[in-house]
C-alpha cells in the first residue's frame, strides 16, 4: 500500500492523501441505514478530471478497490469505501463551469450541491428540476444513483437531464459523452450508461445538465382521501387529465402525522377529517399564468373531489413549501421514528394499490410494520420498514421486492441497488440479466477496481 | 451454409426461409442515399422471441453475419444485409400487444408501423408522439436508430419515450429490461444502452413506450424571416418564452421552394415577401385549452415580429398539415431533386447560425449545394448535399461533420451512423470511446454477428 500511496502523494499533493487519524469518519458512511460505517485506506482529494484518470490508474494497476464520494448523502451505500481501498472524494472539484442561458444547460462539476445549482440557475430565472430531497447531494451522486425525487412526474429524473458525461475510465482514459445535445443517434449512449451505475464503471468529472424555464406561478393541494387504495386509484386519473403536475405524492396517515409532527407543522385540517383520512395525495400545479394557475386548481379540485377526496386544502405559499419540505425529510422523520430500513420499489402507477395491499399482508405475516409515503405519478412507493430482527427484516424485504418484480416493478426506482440491496438484486435478477451487466462492467473496469461490493459484486 | 439453413427451416418453417429468386428486392436495401443494395444470404421471418433467440444462438455458432429489418426505412443503411448473411425480417411480429391506459404505455411488437399505432392510441385520446417523418417506420427501426423527428423539441426522442424492452442477445438468451416504469435506479439502464445501437447489439423483440394525452387544440405559425441567421437566434427565444412548442423547425427558401412546389402547397404567401425571405421558422403550439391556444398564439406573433420577423402566417388547419408533411417529405423531396446524399448533424441550438455560415463557407470551397431545414429547437440540422463527384463529396462531408464536432456537435442527431457514416464515426470519433465501445459491442455480441459493418466496423 505504500507504493501507490506515495505515487497518490505526487499526484495530487500530500495535503490531498488522508490516512489514519487524519481520515474524518464521515467518510467512512453514506445514509444508509443498515450499511456499516468503515474508513477507507487513504481518502484522495483530485483537483481536475486529469488527477482522477491517473488515480484509477494507478489503482488498475494495483488491483486496488476505488469509491466515489460526493456529499455522502446516498441512502444504498455506494459511497461506503473498502476497507483496503480508495475513497476519491469530489470535495475539490465543486465549481459550476458554465450557465448557458442560450441552450439552457449547466456545466458542472461533480462535486457541486444541487442547492449551490439552484441557487445559480435562480439568476437566471432557469430551474435545474431534480429534487431528492437532500439538497446537500451533489450533482456527482446523483448522476451516480440516477436520483429522482418529487418532481420526477413532471420533469423526469436525473437521467432526463443529464445530456453529456467527461468521465475518467479504469483503464486511465478520460472521455467526453454526448454534450449540449438533446438528441443523438452517434453511436452506443454511453452517457446513459454510465447514469445510475452507482460508481461502478467510471468516475464522472463533469456533468453536462439541462435547465427549464422556472415558472412563476405555483398552487399546492391536500386531499385527505378514506383509503390508501382510494388515493391510489386516482393518480392514473390526474396524470390523464393533462394538468401536468410537478409533483403528485401519496402519504399515508402515519407518516402525515409523523411528517407534520417533527416539522412542527399546522395545516389546518379538523380532527375530524384526520381521524377519517387513512392516506392523503399532494399536488403542486405550476404555470406562467396566474389565471391558468387558477383554473387549473379548480379542475383537479373538481378531480379528486369526484373520485373521493373528504375534503381539500388549497395550502398558503408558507404553508405549502413547509409540507413540500416535511415530505422531503420524511427519511429523517422514518429515521428518528426508529425505522430499521427504508426502501423505494418502482411499479407501474396503476398497481400502486394492489402493492400496497400485498405489502399490509407480507408485513403483518412477519409481525412488522411498513409505512410510507411515494411518488405515485412514477410508481415509486418509499416504505419505512420496521423490524429489528435482521433475519426476518431480510426475509421480509425479500418479499416486498419481489412482490413489486411480479407487478412489472424493479427493486429501486431513485435510491439505487448500493451494497445494501446487491444481494437481493443478484438473487432476484434474471442471471442472463446479470452475467450480460458484469460483462458490461469488465468492458470498463477489467481489473474490477470500481465500487466491487456495490450492484454486482465483482468476484 | 446449407446446414444452418436446414436448422432455420426447421426453426420457423421453410416458408420463412428465402434464399435466392425468393428473395424480394426490398430486402437488399433501406432508403440510405449512398448505400448499394444487395440481397443477404436468406431472409428469416420469426413469429416471437424465442424464434429470434434461437436464430441468434444458431449464428453465433456458425459465425454468420445478421442484420435486422423493420420497414426499411432507415437512412443510413443500417438495414442494408451483409451478402454472406442472415436478414431477419420482423414483418410477422407486427402485433401491438397492449394500450395500457391506466399506466398510459403500449406494450408493441418491432414489426408494429408508427402509423398502426397512432391509429390504435387514437381510439384512446392518447399519443405516441415520437413522428420522425415516415409513418410506415417500425417501432423496431425506430428503436434501434434513436428515431427523432419535428416533434422531438417538446417530447423528446425514442430515447425518452421507450421504458422497456425485451431483446434477443446473440447468446441466444431473451432478456427483458426496465418495464412500465419510469423510473430505476436497479441496475446498468440496457434500454437505454440498446437503444440507438442500430442493431449491432441484440435484436428488440418487444418494446413498451410512452403514450400522453393527445392534447385537442393545435396552431401553426410560419414566420420568415430575411436570413438563415436571424430565424436561427430566434430558436433559443422561443424555447425561454416556456410556450414548449410541439415543432419549431427552419426551412430554408430553397427546401420551402422545392417542398412547396412538389406538393402543390399553396400558402399564399405574397411573392415581395417571398422574395425577400432566406428562410422561415415553422412553429406548432398545442393545448389543452382553445382560449389559451389563441393566447399563446398571439404571444408567439409578438416574439416573432419583434425578432424580426418580416411578416406572420397562422395556417389554416388544412394548409399546416400539409405544410407539415410536405417538411416531413423533405427527404423525397431532395432526393427527387437529385441530392447526392443527406446528413442530418446535430448540434448546440445556440450554434446553427454559426455551423450555416460555416457549411455554406465548406459547399463553396468545395464547388457544392448544401441546402437544408433542420429541427432547430434541438439543433438537428438537416442537409441536402449535392455534388456527384464521391470523392469530392467525401471530403465535403468530413469537413461538415468535423465543424459540426468542433462546435460541440455530434455526426447524427438521428439517422444514426449506420454503414454509411461508419467511416467518418471512426475517423473523428476519439479512439479510447470507440475502443470502449467496441468491448461493449463484445460484452453483447462476443462473435460479432450483429450488423458487423455498421458503426463500429467490427473487425
Amino acid at each position: 500500500m505504500n507504493r501507490p500511496l506515495a505515487a497518490l502523494a505526487e499526484l495530487v499533493g500530500a495535503e490531498h492523501v488522508l490516512t489514519g487519524e487524519r481520515i474524518a469518519p464521515e467518510y467512512g458512511h453514506d445514509e444508509a441505514l443498515t450499511v456499516a460505517a468503515r474508513p477507507p485506506a487513504a481518502v484522495v482529494r483530485p483537483a481536475d478530471a486529469a488527477e482522477v484518470a491517473q488515480i484509477l490508474r494507478l489503482a488498475t494497476e494495483h488491483r486496488m478497490p476505488v469509491t466515489a464520494r460526493g456529499s455522502g448523502s446516498g441512502l444504498s451505500g455506494a459511497a461506503v469505501p473498502h476497507p483496503d481501498g480508495l475513497l476519491v472524494s469530489f470535495e475539490r472539484m465543486n465549481r459550476i463551469l458554465e450557465i448557458d442561458t442560450e441552450n439552457h444547460v449547466a456545466v458542472v462539476q461533480p462535486g457541486v450541491t444541487l442547492s449551490q445549482l439552484d441557487e445559480a440557475t435562480a439568476a437566471h430565472g432557469l430551474v435545474y428540476p431534480v429534487s431528492p430531497g437532500e439538497l446537500s447531494a451533489s450533482l456527482g451522486g446523483n448522476v451516480a444513483t440516477n436520483a429522482g425525487g418529487m418532481r420526477a412526474v413532471r420533469y423526469g429524473v436525473t437521467r432526463t437531464q443529464v445530456l453529456g458525461l467527461e468521465a475518467a475510465l479504469p483503464t486511465g482514459e478520460v472521455i467526453r459523452t454526448g454534450g449540449k445535445l438533446t438528441k443523438s443517434s452517434s453511436g452506443y449512449d454511453l452517457t446513459q450508461l454510465i447514469i445510475g451505475s452507482e460508481g461502478t464503471l467510471a468516475l464522472v468529472t463533469e456533468a453536462t445538465v439541462r435547465l427549464y424555464p422556472r415558472p412563476p406561478h405555483q398552487s399546492t393541494v391536500l386531499a385527505p382521501f378514506r383509503t390508501v387504495d382510494e388515493v391510489a386509484r386516482v393518480v392514473p386519473k390526474v396524470v390523464a387529465s393533462g394538468l401536468a403536475p410537478v409533483i403528485l405524492e401519496y402519504i399515508d396517515a402515519f407518516t402525515m402525522a409523523a411528517i407534520t409532527h417533527t416539522q412542527q407543522l399546522e395545516l389546518g385540517i379538523p380532527a375530524e377529517v384526520r381521524d377519517s383520512a387513512q392516506a392523503y395525495l399532494l399536488v403542486l400545479l405550476d404555470s406562467r399564468h396566474a389565471d391558468r394557475l387558477d383554473e387549473d386548481t379548480e379542475q383537479l379540485g373538481e378531480l379528486l373531489t369526484g373520485l373521493g377526496a373528504v375534503d381539500l386544502y388549497v395550502l398558503p405559499g408558507a404553508a405549502a413549501r413547509k409540507l413540500v419540505e416535511a415530505r422531503e425529510k420524511a427519511f429523517w422523520t422514518a429515521k428518528a421514528a426508529g425505522a430499521n430500513d427504508i426502501i423505494d420499489v418502482v411499479i407501474p402507477r396503476a398497481t400502486i394499490p394492489e402493492y400496497i395491499r400485498i405489502t399490509a399482508e407480507i408485513a403483518k405475516r412477519h409481525g412488522s410494520h411498513v409505512l410510507g409515503c411515494g411518488h405515485a405519478g412514477d410508481g415509486n412507493v418509499h416504505l419505512a420498514v420496521f423490524q429489528a430482527d435482521g433475519e426476518v427484516r431480510s426475509a421480509l424485504l425479500r418479499e416486498l421486492f419481489e412482490a413489486s418484480m411480479k407487478l412489472g416493478g424493479l427493486i429501486s426506482g431513485e435510491h439505487g441497488i448500493g451494497r445494501a440491496k446487491a444481494r437481493y438484486f443478484l438473487e432476484l435478477t434474471d442471471p442472463a440479466t446479470v452475467a450480460l451487466m458484469r460483462r458490461i462492467k469488465a468492458a470498463f473496469d477489467p481489473e474490477g477496481i470500481l465500487n466491487p461490493d456495490v450492484l454486482l459484486r465483482s468476484p
